[in-house]
């Protein structure tokens, strides 16, 4: 069991933004984990950001003094090739379809939104296809590589290759549950590492069930501080609102910040179609951040990554995804919160679905701590995202309309089987070119 | 096992409209089933009604020429002792109750209906105290009687009975279940017994799975048949709309008419608006009705069920009873749709909840025919329905706000944490008086 | 839905001494159920017999002067052509094989048996790969009969089908349930149309859970009737002894016949090595029987079934039959003891094993009564002895030497596994011929 | 959370032969783990080895040059008070009453054990009454405290905690995983460390279904060097014999030490009656060595753990205990093999049933990774052993002499109902006075 020496990295859609996270995760790590390549793959549309991306990476190593080889590439196969770990990062149809994700529910009077509702559910369409070939890939090329996912919606795309490809590696990635950790942390006024909580749930529908200090359940306490806390615990993409006491107490749970759009759907309705209107949804305000970022990468004397990156609403992303690559490689046994294949952890969710929990991370991947019955206050509505959650995933496998159809019928966010139909239409119209499995 | 010859059938909230019906009932199968007496037991309030009713009621069995007593009375300790059978079709706060639960969702932008969201949530609180009260009575005065309830929300009202009072002989029943399988059977253009269905869900939100025709299964042609038809197959009183075909072939299940509320939220919504502005909400409707079927029954004349009675939206609620009583009496071993605890039929929903379900009627009563695991496509909906209606469940017998709330979050019908508390409050401020169990 | 007016039934393993009871079987029903012909087919081995019992067979039909043609036949393919019933009652190596079941596991000092330990393991493994090829054959030539299963051991051949084919609709039936059900109304001095049982477990490895009387539960009471009775109620083909009222009123269920294997193992096994010291293991006693059987068969004056096959354990095998294909073709609903696909009627077993149950016969085929979760104090057992049933079908389906031990060491009456693999190679040096899945 | 600083350990059955290993723990624990308190508590009859064991145990700690007092008692309730950890390590009845529990089913033909079939049973039987009541003195004296019970039979004493007391800080040990661990580690040539395992099943009747090798699965591999391996890996207090390699293939697990009595019943049982005769079961033999060992301990200038304690079955129990203290304290988040309630970590074993299983070690207590399903070749064993450890838990707790005789007649070495009833009676004869729940 003596390890490999020269790991080597496979980065699709190595062009994103968050890369240079990235990479400073793999340079803050190097005496446990021996990085010697990171290959970045993109499409021909996303090679000059690749470019200026792969450059700062490079700068960002010299200036760390590191021996690693950044490879820019467009050939994926040779990214591949033999690689140990695998990080998909990639955006099909890149920010413009993001944005009709966004606007084309808004201008039916629906929620659009980049991982959720119609939006959502047309991303997962458009990157299951493409992460059915990347598999393949992997099953000839590199067939013992680990595949972190962290392209959105994560857990559906990581349950989509765990229900359907047969292959097991895959481990599904949000940042999410740092994020949660960390807040609660600086809530509670202590390190990061003094805290673990036990979540229910699926990725970005995942409730906290319980909080430990130093192991020690706090979850009754925690509850109050957490409703007594000045600041606000959203994450930067989310236009949050606090929910009730009623609420967080009825339920004995706190949801996360994605359930804004399911506690609070009116209120976050009203807000869009005003963003709507004045050309403000998200992906808009984002396009015009990433460009931002792009110029300041190109300055040939940034050698860190920037300060700005981490106000984009994917900040962690990428450290969570170097902690689990260094604790796959060195079989630390640390907690980390991962989307993995159920398998029983929750007692009541097929066994077959990928959830978000608590896993202790092995060489031989993670290992989710038992969690049993779901709350009964909270159980309805995990089950009722995760039905939804495995016809989309059906339906993106399929390309059957009327699964399509009925999937966007069972999303939460979709009160009208006539918009229901109508907005599928609208979506397919402008996406068709990226829904190969559609033979409409 | 000698069976007995003189029956006692008691009637909580005996002064109903829906009286005649089961009266009829019981003078059809006289045959095979020897009730000798009814009481009709009501309140105060409805004893005008009752007297109406009762006096109605002895025309008609006085015209069959049979030995049947009808006893009105306020005395519902007398009503229960030694009964038989005991049926259940009260309505607390009476009609007025019902207009406000329509009405003050309404005036917050809600759906506002008598067994749905917030109003039937309302519905259910007021009742669940009143209906402990009877089974308590029942413990004592007539323990082996069988408990049929038909007050709505019927599903939740027997779940309450089964699992919190540990009286073991209460049914639930619906006429949604016998009114599909007669709609189905003029679609097939067969007669009523040849038709048999799978549902698969709980009271007022169930699933037709599977629709056999002298027990061969014709699930596939019979969905074409179904998107076919001429004629509106929703209940009386629903205002519905088609579900569309591809989200029937999507789901592989017929939605019930009560689905229109969660399938066409916002177009149902739509429609209230208007009512509610030119107050005729469905109670304001029904009051009309009521007072012009009293009317009718006032008719010294009368001696049979006037026709008018079956624009009601519950007609064949009391047919479904009568039938129900026979068979438990004669054990007959036929089949009936149900409202019966779990137990693992359907093995993805608590063992401990009621569901509706097709059961073979013995003496020792309904046994339900196995389902096994919900289908796949339906299953998050019911499991979340279920959540939420054991939610509400458990705030009509605790009392508590936070569940309360936490309920009517949960309900697919309420879209914002805010509202869920504000239509709380102002629900519970014009019903105190009816809900002793809540002590804010 | 016009039911066909001419039914034709094929029974493999025609020259069985128990066709004329499904021959009775089929003249006492001819009225609702039109069998116009019944192919009788066999091996070469057993075509005498054949011959002889479609003579009696014939005889029997002619003295009810009905218009049923026998057709005694080797050629299979022939025989399923077109057919509406298969039976299957064929024995694979016909009774010098069951007395190499018995014998050589007494001869290491292990219980010997036609259906259970070793012996059954061995009947299983001979069985399975005849029967596989029966279902291919009906698969082509008549895919929409059904097949009913009485060859023993009956669970697990029909397990094997349902598990292994994709053949929906194969039915195992055994005497057992019927012969209980007609014991017990004896003992109540009822009718057997009055009294219905609950059954808990698989073929030959079933428990009474509850008896009804007219539909009424008298469990309580009827646990005292059974231990106060003076009759035998063992199968005829069983030595049995009485269960101590301790174990009865200690699991609250009474075991079948077959349990005495289990719960008398050290006494059954004392007696079965007495017999097969003196030569007169039940195979050996039963091959007498037989040979007396077809003597009087022969005789062409006889056209009645005689009496003395109600001698052999089998009785009542037939009758079961005739009335399954009855209910199935005329949709009639009453409850029968079937084995069936257990999909959730048995929470805590397996979904895809076969259980035996009381089921509903629709002309869709049989549906169990849900039966939810075991009693807790009979779980055990029966999980264990279903485990061991699924090895041994996997063992019978892969021919997998360690997996056929390990079935062996599952299996409760070999204690040891030494001995295990021992009776594995004496048996299968004996049978091989007829284990071609096994390559050893 | 500040952690306490100064630590109590009551140690119930103080006098135990074991003691001086357990003290030795804490001495070579105490930077981590700051006890300052060792109460040794026992019964009058035990006072004299106890006096021995506490002395023994402070010439441990002066030798060690650290400042913890020993304090040997027969105040059972001053002991418990305000402990911060509680230990059992008792035997009612003590070596006398094992060696009956030995002697007696031997003298009717039946394995005779301390932990297995029916000495293992009483042995329950009289554990369970004196547990009961340590676990109510802890509820009112040191209710924050653990309780680690490794009293055998140890699961089923745990199970009877957790399940009907509602004390929720009890945990179940024994030395059986850590010593299979262990004997892995050899049989691999690396430190025990770099080992992992995993466990199905229950306390004594537990499969490793798979060996971990620095995180890595090596099940396959290590199948084929467990097979070839030269020494005996079988625990100091079992006979064992090597299970056949068709067996450990076709079920694709490793039997424990204490499936010797499972797997080779008939060879186990050959050696006991060979043993009864001579007068040297388990029990007698101990005795001896118990007197030999109480004489080591006895020598004033023995200060140190002495060597033969080794020798004893019970070896590296204590150290597994200390282990878990340390971890318990300090939050470690190691992993252990603990006995806990299951909660769903298996599927198909009852929530409420405790299990013995990999957990990582937290203040909050054991958590243990999720496992999922029984793999299917054992899970009927493992199902019907904790089927019949629940009906003895069940019998122990009501003293109903019915139940009792069914857990027997469960128990697979009990293979006659027969005897199953003789040798609860003559068991019940000689243990009566330590039974007092059973009133007979």
């Amino acid at each position: 069991m003596s390890k490999k020496q020269h790991i080597k990295i496979a980065t699709i859609g190595g062009g994103s933004s968050y890369t240079p996270e990235l990479i400073e995760g793999f340079i803050l790590r190097h005496k446990q984990l021996p990085v010697s390549e990171i290959w970045l793959v993109d499409i021909p549309e996303g090679k000059n950001k690749l470019d200026i991306v792969a450059k700062l990476g490079q700068r960002m190593i010299d200036k760390a003094g590191l021996d690693i080889k950044i490879v820019p590439t467009l050939d994926r196969r040779q990214t591949l090739k033999n690689a140990d770990f695998v990080t998909t990062q990639l955006r099909v149809g890149q920010i413009d379809a993001r944005i009709l994700d966004e606007r084309i529910p808004n201008s039916l009077g629906l929620i659009g939104q980049e991982t959720n509702g119609a939006g959502g559910i047309f991303k997962a369409f458009r990157t299951v296809p493409v992460i059915f070939d990347i598999v393949k890939d992997m099953q000839e090329l590199c067939p013992d590589a680990w595949l972190l996912n962290f392209t959105n919606p994560s857990g559906m795309i990581t349950e989509a290759i765990t229900r359907y490809t047969g292959f097991k590696k895959a481990i599904g990635l949000c940042n999410l549950p740092i994020h949660t950790q960390k807040k609660y942390a600086d809530l509670l006024g202590v390190k990061l590492d003094r805290v673990r909580v036990e979540l229910q749930g699926g990725n970005h529908f995942v409730f906290v069930t319980d909080v430990f200090l130093d192991g020690v359940s706090i979850m009754g306490r925690f509850i109050d501080i957490y409703l007594n806390k000045k600041e606000d615990t959203t994450m930067k993409n989310i236009s949050g609102m606090d929910f009730s006491p009623a609420l967080i107490k009825g339920l004995g749970a706190i949801p996360c910040s994605y359930h804004n759009y399911y506690f609070h759907t009116r209120e976050q309705l009203d807000k869009q179609l005003k963003d709507f209107e004045n050309n403000t949804v998200r992906g808009e305000v984002v396009k015009k951040v990433e460009e931002d970022l792009f110029k300041l990468y190109s300055d040939p004397n940034l050698n860190i990554k920037p300060k700005e990156l981490e106000l984009r609403g994917g900040a962690m992303y990428s450290d969570a995804a170097c902690n689990l690559v260094s604790s796959l490689y060195n079989n630390t046994g640390d907690i980390q919160y991962l989307d993995v294949v159920n398998n029983g952890t929750i007692s009541d969710l097929p066994n077959d679905c990928v959830i978000e929990a608590a896993c202790v991370v092995t060489a031989n991947g993670p290992i989710p701590l038992n969690i049993g019955k779901l709350k009964p206050e909270i159980a309805g509505l995990i089950q009722q995202m995760k039905s939804f959650e495995r016809m989309t995933i059906k339906a993106a496998k399929t390309g059957d309309r009327n699964t399509a159809v009925s999937a966007l019928n069972l999303n939460p966010l979709i009160d009208s089987d006539l918009l229901a139909n109508k907005v599928f239409d609208e979506l397919y119209k402008v996406h068709k070119r990226y829904l190969p499995q559609f033979d409409l």
